[in-house]
């Protein structure tokens, strides 16, 4: 593959799409080929996996329900967008990949990071990230953001005993896998976060050495 | 489980749908307690992801985004339905189940028969059929079959070569899993076929030792 591929990851309020509308300004006044994407969701066909994932009204899905239209949906994400952007050398930034689903349904939901990983491995066809930004913050931040929104999903609606298996799953995969993945101290102020973030990119690029 | 599960199999045009309203008809003159139910689909959540998966306009799906679909489908069927049912002690049929992904996605899609069994484990919680009833029939009678059908979906558009793969897909499947798997020879007149069916079936519940 001729482009480089980053995701951003991190429990629900750490400010991920703040730093991603950011980073995109950025690149493009740097004048760099890239494209923005999220998860889950990205294409036609997995926005309309994220309508039934997200839904409020299903709430008796299974967790193994969710965990494999989560993986479909990437699935159509890699094939249909981020292997082809790749192709043309593009840089691609997805909000949430595999990590995500380690951590919410792996470690959250309780479903087991091995098994869920397996699922995963069987959608990206060796896909995986050159540089996770993982956003680190203390979840008692996490926790207040959140209250605040407005219209929050079927995942985001879940209790806090739930986001606080997801923040300790984050937690544990950062150790199991801490190749590729550097965290972001997202507690700081948001400039200093968006320059970590940018110095890591650059890093990546190859123009920060 | 007090329930046992029946799961019919074949290729399309093999027969299936026409002796299944077949079995109904007798189990309820028997007075027995069942259900038929049927995949893709089965349940509300199902039937969205059954939608996504054979409309005709998704031409660009990934195939890997189809097994894991499926698979996810069959999730929310064994949760909601199938094991219900099973704890109730009713007679469970269906309409397609495992067997169906591991041909159709695994053989005829070329994703691999270990690896479509790999994310249907992780799926099914361990709800294996007590019996499927595999319908064969000359491949040449089920692709006459097809042709005449009218508004056929996404998969039975598909290209002979493709159900050409899935056909012998399944002849392997009965090979590598004979185990719970009754052949039922499908060319015969449909009085034959659904005795030999009923034959099965009461052998399961006991009632034809």
């Amino acid at each position: 593959m001729k482009g480089k591929f980053i995701a951003l990851e991190g429990p629900d309020g750490s400010g991920k799409s703040t730093i991603l509308k950011l980073i995109e300004n950025y690149l493009s006044h740097k004048g760099i080929d890239f494209i923005t994407t999220r998860e889950p969701g990205g294409t036609d066909i997995g926005e309309k996996i994220r309508k039934i994932i997200l839904d409020n009204k299903n709430t008796n899905m299974a967790e193994e329900t969710e965990a494999l239209l989560l993986a479909a949906a990437r699935a159509q994400h890699v094939h249909e967008k981020i292997i082809p952007a790749l192709e043309e050398g593009k840089l691609v930034i997805c909000d949430r990949f595999v990590l995500s689903s380690l951590a919410y349904q792996g470690v959250g939901r309780g479903l087991g990071i091995e098994e869920v990983k397996s699922i995963n491995d069987f959608a990206i066809r060796g896909i995986y990230p050159d540089l996770i930004l993982f956003f680190y913050v203390d979840p008692e931040i996490t926790l207040k953001r959140k209250i605040v929104k407005k219209n929050a999903d079927r995942l985001e609606l879940e209790g806090s005993l739930f986001h606080k298996k997801v923040y300790e799953g984050y937690m544990k995969l950062i150790k199991i896998y801490p190749k590729n993945i550097k965290i972001i101290d997202a507690n700081k102020p948001i400039e200093e976060v968006f320059k970590q973030s940018i110095e890591e990119i650059e890093n990546l690029l190859g123009k920060g050495e």
